[in-house]
Formats: C-alpha cells, structure tokens, sequence
C-alpha cells in the first residue's frame, strides 16, 4: 500500500501565443493559462488527491518557454505504485497533445521540495527581428517568435557594453513595481551573464539567396 | 496612359500547415491553396485585367516554402503608372496579413517572363528530428517545422556518401511517376548540391540546461 503522495519535479515547455500566461486562471475566462491545461492533464490520471500544480516562474500574456518547471503531487488509487518519471512525462504529453505545451522531463523528489523556492536561477532569453521596414516583412517562420524592431540598427557593442554594468550582485530596488508582498521579496539579485548573440533567420539557416529573409 | 499591363516576379514564403499546397483549389474545396490567397491579394489591388498567379514550383499539403516564386500581370485603371516593386510587396503583404503567407521581392520583369519555364533550379530542404522516443516528445517550436524520426539514429556519413552518388547529371526516368505529362518532360536533372547538416533545435540554440530538448 503507498498512501503518501508521491512528489514530481517536472519541466514543461509552451508555446504562448495563445495562453494567458502560465498561471492558472478562473473558470470564467475565456483565455486560458497554461496551468489549467497542466493540472487538467494530471486529473486525468485519476489521482486520489487535489490536484495542484505549483509553478516555478510565471509568465506574461504571449509569453513562450522553453524550459519552466513545477511540482506536483500524485497519489494513486489504492495499491498502485508511483509512477515511474518517464511514464509520467509520456502520460500527460498524452493528454496535452492538443495543446503547444510539452512535458520534457519528470524527477521523483522529497516531499518538502517547492518548485518555486527552491528554484535557483532563470534564463530569459529576448529575440529581436532587426531590419525589417515594415512588420508584415516578419518571415513567416519567425510569426510570434520574435519582436520586429523597424527601421533600427542595433549597436551591439553598446549593448553589450551597457549589459556588462548590471553583471555582478545589485540592490535592484528603484526597478521594483511596489504591492503588498515587496517587503518580502528580497531586491538584491545576481546577474551571471548578459549575452547578445547577432542571430539569423530560420530561413536564413536553411537557405542562401538572395530572396530569403 | 499605361495601356498594358506590367509584368512582376514575386517571391514569397509560406507556411504550408493550414493549405492544401500551393496550388490552387477550385471555389467548392474546404481546403484553400496559397495560390488561391495570393490571387485574393492581387484582385484587392483592383487591377483591370483577369488575374493569374502562374507559380514556378508546386509543393504539396503541409509543404512550407522558404522561397518560392511566381509571376503575374497587373494592369491598373485609367492613366495610373504602374505599381512601382517596394509598393507591390508592401500592398500584397497588407492585403495577405492574417494569412501565413508572405511576399518578400516584387521585380518588374519583361512581358514574355514565365516564372515557371524560366525557373533555373530549386533547393529542398528537409527537416528531421531524430532522437525522439514518441512523437510527443517533438519541441513545441519545432512542431510543422520537422518530420520526428523515432528511435532512429542517422549515420551521417553513410548518408553523405550516398548522396553524392546522385550528384551531377543523370536520367531518373525510373523515378518517376508515368502520367499523361511524362512525355514532355525531361527526365534528365542535375544536382548540384546534397548537404547533410547536424542542426540544433529552437531551444538548443537558446538555452543549454538539461531540460530543454
């Protein structure tokens, strides 16, 4: 008999276009968060407790992700035995798969792990179409996976000179949105790295000539 | 007075997902063509004469294309000059926004231009994902964009060499399909070129963390 909950650490990613972001919304809404879909796909497992996915870092409206993460709780029905981390990933990419959110990778954890204090670090990652006079000139490939700058140059140098001021521990106070919870959150944060990498083109990668952008 | 109409070469790229290829479709089918949608674009431009998008290269249902190309007469009322190239483009792109489909070159070609017949050559490229356990396991910035090879490994080598067995000039009449067409075209192709390259995905090339496929 397993009467505990087995605890899972998973890492999922999505596309967001058409997300409200990652957090969960109320039934009401018409636009729907990534989350809903998650904790959808774990009901359908048929587990015995409430299910609730808890999120490392949330995400905005459009906003994509390439590798977010989560805990959650699953306790099976009467004497079936936790399941295994691969078949978790496999059963609710299962039930996911109408939905651009993907379950990359699923770890056993203590049952005192939390997804979001115990995250260490986040990546953003900012993608830029340069060049272009006009936003209808965004390659096809690239439709809501980068932003058009128009009729701008960037100076990547500059860039990232100015990016190499922030590196390092900083008191990020005077950046901060004031709410109720600002007096616990710690403003003080470390930037490992800032890079800027001249990028091409899904096109641009596959194909050489002249018409392609 | 511009009584006749001027000729242009168009390239444009698509993504193919939603079209049942770049062909035209006749009124009655659910399934459009891109060629359907760019005949739409241009009439939006009220040109005085019927409109006919002659397409260089037919790619089929799902069939993305980087770069294809096309030409089309346009004709303008009264003592209008004709469209100058930039405001083609412009125009057409306007008119095809909400679909997956853009022009990216307008040129001004002499009347007896066929992008079809004038066509030099074409470049394919093809798309795999390998290392995938299910079809599930594909990246969501990868979904349309590759074709999931599951539990396959590539020899890349083996693959290079029997690709450059079919480079250069060779009859591949027992290649094709026999129709009433057959005798009008030449079976005699020459392949220029035959590139295997290891590529990464989206979230490769962005992010280097074991979770991120």
């Amino acid at each position: 008999m397993h009467k505990s909950a087995a605890r899972y650490l998973i890492f999922f990613q999505y596309a967001g276009t058409k997300y409200s972001g990652v957090m969960k919304t109320a039934a009401e809404q018409a636009v729907e968060g990534v989350e809903n879909h998650l904790e959808i796909a774990v009901r359908k497992l048929k587990p015995v407790n409430e299910v609730s996915v808890f999120i490392s870092s949330r995400t905005d409206t459009g906003v994509h992700a390439l590798c977010n993460s989560a805990h959650v709780d699953i306790q099976r029905r009467g004497d079936k035995p936790p399941l295994l981390e691969q078949d978790l990933v496999d059963a609710l990419n299962f039930h996911l798969k109408a939905e651009p959110i993907r379950i990359t990778r699923a770890y056993r954890v203590h049952s005192d792990f939390h997804a979001r204090y115990r995250a260490v670090s986040r990546t953003y990652v900012y993608r830029f179409a340069a060049g272009l006079r006009h936003h209808t000139e965004m390659p096809v490939t690239e439709k809501d996976l980068c932003w058009a700058l128009r009729d701008t140059r960037l100076n990547i140098d500059a860039m990232q000179e100015a990016a190499a001021l922030l590196l390092g521990t900083h008191d990020f106070s005077t950046f901060r949105a004031l709410s109720s919870e600002t007096p616990f959150k710690n403003p003080v944060k470390t930037l490992e790295k800032a890079q800027l990498d001249p990028g091409v083109s899904f096109s641009q990668r596959h194909f050489h000539r002249m018409c392609a952008p």
